[in-house]
């Protein structure tokens, strides 16, 4: 029975605002449109004006877009030399009305005109589409960085964390919108829907997603779960057809092993961690007898760092032995334990950034698996090794703070003994 | 039959995200908290930390809130001297690189912790009832000014118009909500649940708000609507219960009899003319037969205008007569034009504030009324007199644009004829 | 976090039928209408027809209305004569094509024409409104008990307890429904919405009711139920406006202190028992630390007893006392649990009606109380006394089981010993 | 923007209700729990015994199913001869009373314990599976036509139109759902999702069905639409990937290429003609300007009643020259309008079954087709000829009226002239 199903049902009419039926006639070329946005006549025909300018941008080609970036990017900017005067006298009069001035000072037109852009429906998927041209044309013209900080202190700030939504995705949901989640897997490719199905259908399986209120059909991120008795080494296993499900009563471990950023215009806003983290406690909440939340992870740049280490007279036999494939299982864990662990940048974090990333969450590396994956993709890359990062929702915060302080790689013991392991690959194994 | 609404609906997931359940046992006081949450720990533990802080600050005196009013003001202050270096830098070099910097010195460091404060479930209402209070504190410390400009550009950026939800209003509603309706109705009271039911339930009324998706059970702004035969002249001929309700096939006119704003904390962030236009074009939909769209409003000044004018020789005997409540009809009426039309600020604007809001909507005086609200607000301010300002959705943006280039004030012909006609109080009528 | 939200809504679509636009231009008198919406253009117009009956229904007055269901009970009845040839030769020959012929035979034409009625929106609660009428005329005309079977045949058909929504009901519920339980409330009146506010909104009031998907916007049946850390013996405490609200956690009891049916034409179906047990299950689910689950119940028919009694030479003294209220609170106790468990109707079951239907639902008498009920009301029926029934879930089949089978009245060991202890009361106390 | 939103969402709750927690250790046999399900105990513990009655029914095999099913057909069965004894008792004296008895000895108790069995979340789809069984039991049973007669009369009641639900189908539908349409779809077969998005995603497309709120996840008949500029002859080209889809504003025909039953429990319970027709005013309404709306329809016995015709002296000859595929199109069309319009049964009907549910819905035959459908099917019962039914809103009514007085087959003036134009096929076109 439910309760309080009122009041939400309210925002659904927020999708039901009418496209704004701008038939454009107007006279005017685009930076007058924006120019007349950003005057007085937007008070009044924002919407009108908005509609217009996203219609015209939308049929653009990229030479016509690189020029609206560069007039973005040069006539609506911030007056520095103003700016450097009114920082200069408020540092000396520390006057408020100064202030006031500085403040303005520090806003560029064209974050003002982004924001007056944001009223007809759809303008918010727009604008984020938008930035995705903005990335690829910056490329030729890093210059345009600049217009680029502005659109991303505004996304940032709608896509503030108190206004994202999570949902479950399961074999109920829209099928437009499961197309979606077709396209936008990153990790373990999907097929088709019939191939979704199995990631959905099964009772040991879930997936989850973030949305906005103004993009209500455009997942932000997903994260896909499987459901297990106990913590994966294979992801070949996992996904396999012929498995029986497991009832989700039984299950154990929550398996988060594919997670996939949908929108490219949102790059750079980060939404992965919140992500894991609530679904964890909602899983929690829903299977109180669940005791471990892993990822099953690919190790992406293992075997480029083997190639890397042939030449080490202590340990180049060994990984020759395992990029060669003839390696026991064993010292392909302790070497990918060994990467993991051991391989730095020059800012002291891990080379391999998918570890980078879960023990900046506050994760640790729990176990090393071979031959866990024999996609091409996981052979390439990783000879097939795979690893469980493992959150520990009582201790991400002290992992994370000591990753953050000194890059403190947390690590079960199985991790640590491994690194410390003896090889069983003898030196003359690749000499013959 | 409904298309589509299968989407829509995902959203309703915003509201069930559980109150964070923070237990408050954190040894650390409020600035170090605030640090924190601004520090890496924010990263992963942004949420619990936001839900203390919200928490704590709730359950603070104005003394309390005040001091950490004062530690964003000036702790999480702009480095003006930096940001004075980085913009001279920049004006000279034009490096992007120093623009990053520039860019981020802009930014004051509380305006990053407000925005790390709308995590948890309800802080968006949160963060709109501090700045209720601040701007209360701010009487007696102007310099948080400064503080409220960063409140300010969030909620402005949050609240976007693309982000705002029109909804009607009528007697189907929760009655949580329509208690709120009740307490926030500005301009005509409301008694109670049962004499907003007359405002709600007739077939010729109508209302419609505002929402926003982070306080679903919160209106922004909301206007009630009389659908009449002809354009009305008195307040409480359309309030009154014995009418006889007309059917909404047969109207005419739709009067925005009642514009109010709820959220004191959102000042200055105006919604109105959105709401007004965007409710017309709805109304225009529904009810195609519709030809006028006007107000019945107040004239709150008109008296205190009439006072100042009695000293005057030409017509100070009629200012005194319509005071006097013995003016005939006429005379109150071209006094009223007179002074919606001529009297004006310093900055050429009108005197009157409602005026003011309407013309700067871009709709024209259109007819004047005596005795048209015998209520005692009503007979305070303005002896009565009432005004309806039109909505002709074809002349707002060229209306908008006069009286935003000069001040020009829109009219109709009676009005200008009313501006002009001779007084029929004769300047002996007070002498005995 | 919601799942499966997807499917529900689909249902929605059910009151989004168009009113059919039956402009009844029919030239046809009604029986002819009946006679047509039972043939072949049924099957083609039937809605339509079914439309113009109804509307015309509705605007007949008592007269027409008494002619229309002397047609239903006449002409649309079932031959006699035939059905009784075709049940002697079923029970003769056996054969499954006369069973068929003696089926048809058993239904009126009348029952026919009701189910297509029910077509147009809205047409279920016009034949619910419909049966109201029959019950009302047919005190004048008791042939139409024949017409009256085959109305409750169909809605005891329609309004099966599979198609039964619970629904709560709070102070987020539509205004207009909130209006229908102040009409309905049968038990303890309600003034208004403010005074119904005042049993949604605190934390230790509960309202349930079921609806079925025909008539959304009708309850058919509501309860209302207090929270409170011990079993009540006061309505008047338990409605006290004085009273600090329980926290909901902090609840031990459950109290159904009203119980009202809405809908006077599904008179005979009854959903009292079944509304009963599903809140109670609700509840134990929302709340499980409740232990007791029991009514605060009106005893109507005590006085009346108690008059009957004065004459007893054993207790006609006491019943004396407590009619004229000046027995001690205790003996009016035993007085009403007397009653309770001994005044029987000739068949054996309690002359209390309020107890038959508890105890017919397995119910025990638990506890009675003086002075628990200042009302006119309840001073007028049982000079205040109440009664507590307690529902054990565990033990309501038994005790149902044991009341059919030999009127066996559950009782607490309380009211047992009340119906045994001595009279305080002395026989001389009233002769003086 | 949207009203009245608030109400129907009430109803999301029916489907909420819990499924019974029936774990089954009642120790009696199948029968005796029946029995005591129309017993005193079905009253106080219903839901419960009828969980477990259904529950164990589901896990009978066929002798299981047989033995119950002659349980209810023999043990509930109506007492005729104590219903022949009542019936005439009536006839005689007329009583009320009497009627009384009457009544209810019409009712089978198997028909009561079916009203009983329906309590449970999911008991509807539950019977309506029920009756799957019994349909093909009956085969080898056919007394049990008499239980029949009880099944279908209380799925005629429940399922009465006016609890019907009316929905579109599109792509953003469930998949859960769209999986259904994939299975039941019975005309022109869907291979996969995939396949279908086909149907249903191009903007000249629509679907729509029929639901019911007690089984809102479970489709009773759905159409399949397209919009077209005119009206088509061939569904090869109909469904031809290759098209260009038509903007739905510029349709001028809806074409009903296929219509399918989804529910076999509740065969004999027609929703075909009420979807038909409801669906054709739903368009009317969306897209004002279409002029037709037609079916594009198979066939089905076209080939058997050639065969028959290739012995007659006058059209043998045409009708072996189409079976054979050698005729012009002229005389495949001629031959087919002939069947349609001539070939009848021993009442009067034509031979063809699509045609008699069309005809009798109040269509009229408005045009063949040859070479329409290429498919095996197609071809093998009809060569590939197809018809268009016209359903001509203002004419339905009086074609049905005409069908079912004297099976008057309402047609175009083309097929008229069809039916009477000369053969191009000479008679000895076959002879060599």
């Amino acid at each position: 029975m439910q309760r309080n199903r009122f009041l939400p049902d309210m925002l659904s009419t927020l999708f039901d605002r009418r496209k704004a039926d701008a038939t454009d006639d107007d006279p005017r070329d685009m930076d007058q449109l924006c120019y007349a946005l950003l005057s007085e006549e937007g008070e009044v025909s924002g919407q009108k004006l908005a509609a217009i300018i996203l219609d015209r941008y939308r049929n653009y080609d990229d030479t016509a877009k690189l020029a609206f970036f560069n007039f973005l990017n040069q006539e609506l900017e911030i007056d520095a030399s103003a700016l450097a005067d009114l920082a200069t006298e408020y540092a000396t009069n520390h006057s408020t009305h100064t202030f006031g001035h500085m403040f303005n000072a520090c806003i560029a037109p064209r974050r003002e005109l982004l924001k007056q852009l944001n009223q007809p429906t759809g303008a918010t998927a727009d604008l984020v589409s938008m930035r995705v041209d903005l990335l690829r044309l910056m490329k030729g013209a890093p210059d345009l960085a600049r217009t680029d900080l502005d659109f991303t202190l505004l996304l940032r700030s709608w896509f503030n964390r108190g206004f994202l939504v999570l949902k479950q995705i399961d074999w109920d949901a829209p099928a437009s919108l499961l197309d979606k989640i077709v396209a936008y897997e990153a990790v373990h490719e999907i097929d088709d829907l019939d191939d979704l199905r199995r990631r959905l259908s099964p009772a040991d399986r879930r997936c989850f997603a973030f949305f906005h209120p103004a993009m209500p059909d455009e997942p932000l991120i997903f994260v896909e779960v499987a459901l297990t008795d106990t913590i994966p080494g294979s992801i070949d296993a996992l996904l396999s057809e012929d498995r029986t499900p497991l009832s989700a009563g039984n299950a154990r471990a929550a398996v988060f092993y594919s997670i996939s950023n949908c929108q490219d215009g949102l790059k750079g806003i980060s939404f992965g961690n919140l992500l894991i983290k609530q679904v964890a406690k909602e899983l929690a909440l829903e299977l109180p007898q669940l005791s471990d939340f892993v990822t099953l992870s690919p190790i992406p740049r293992l075997n480029t760092w083997l190639v890397d280490q042939t030449n080490d007279p202590d340990i180049g036999h060994v990984a020759a032995a395992v990029l060669a494939g003839v390696a026991p299982s064993d010292d392909v864990r302790a070497m990918a334990a060994r990467y993991l662990v051991d391989a730095k940048r020059g800012d002291g974090t891990p080379v391999d950034p998918v570890a980078r990333f879960h023990l900046g969450n506050g994760a640790e590396i729990h176990a090393v698996h071979a031959g866990a994956d024999s996609s091409d993709n996981g052979r390439y890359q990783s000879g097939g090794a795979m690893v469980n990062y493992l959150y520990n929702l009582s201790l991400v915060e002290r992992n994370h703070a000591a990753f953050v302080l000194d890059s403190t790689v947390a690590t079960s013991k199985t991790i640590k003994a491994l690194t410390r392991a003896p090889f069983k690959t003898k030196p003359e194994a690749l000499a013959s």
